[in-house]
């Protein structure tokens, strides 16, 4: 049988889209890193309304204090690099919830990430991070990899 | 006309919509005050993974810790009563984000909840709070009110 002219079972379609949803968030952690307010901003959502979170501050819940606030941090030119990992996505048809762990020099935060499907590329909707205490034990890679969402 | 006959435009399917997850939002807070385990354990989601990230700890990736962390808070006599305010809504089909202000005897919180729609349900699917400023002042009205989502 000719597989290629078969449509991917849902799985993977699925595989595909927590996939793009994880290049997502770790490119939002690329452009914080690299201080790059233009591609930062270029990753927020349009189609809905948008909300960030800062470490122990009020919530911005408009898209011009969100992206005001991203500016104001990269600009700074000691604002620390974040890395990104222990991702776990939770998803449904065209808006995602990422929750991760930042690791910035200072410490380590939290963060839960809302991301929507705008045409084919995912979007940020939401940044909520907070101060999280240091991993401990890796969890079991069970709880690391692709898990089945449905 | 008959407007009775006419099916409700997308408009009010969506208003119904966040109404429908502010109430089970809402909810979520009357089981926590309540010290109601069994109301706050229906909520959770089934469909989808679950995660729970209270204030300044771990995150909390599988079903059973998050609900035996929830069981060990609200068997707690001196468990705190939350008040929920300052709710703004992200949505698409059937996954909606809530950022919202927890009030606690003790301080305030903001907290990132998720939510999926199970059949006629809102189920939580994700909690996420963390320390934050007291509310100043009170954001203009057309931040509060409902907003157009698309």
């Amino acid at each position: 049988m000719a597989r290629g002219r078969i449509p991917p079972p849902a799985e993977s379609f699925e595989e595909d889209e927590q996939e793009a949803i994880l290049a997502a968030n770790r490119a939002f952690y690329v452009a914080f890193s690299s201080r790059d307010f233009e591609a930062l901003a270029e990753m927020w959502a349009t189609s809905v309304p948008v909300a960030c979170v800062h470490p122990g501050q009020p919530a911005l819940l408009d898209r011009e204090s969100v992206l005001r606030s991203w500016q104001a941090i990269l600009r700074n030119p000691n604002a620390p690099k974040a890395g990104v990992s222990d991702e776990f996505v939770i998803m449904r048809q065209g808006l995602a919830i990422v929750i991760c762990r930042e690791t910035l020099p200072g410490g380590q935060l939290l963060a839960t990430n809302g991301f929507v499907r705008e045409g084919e590329v995912w979007k940020i909707v939401h940044h909520h991070a907070a101060p999280a205490p240091p991993a401990t034990t890796p969890p079991p890679p069970q709880q690391r990899d692709r898990r089945k969402l449905h």
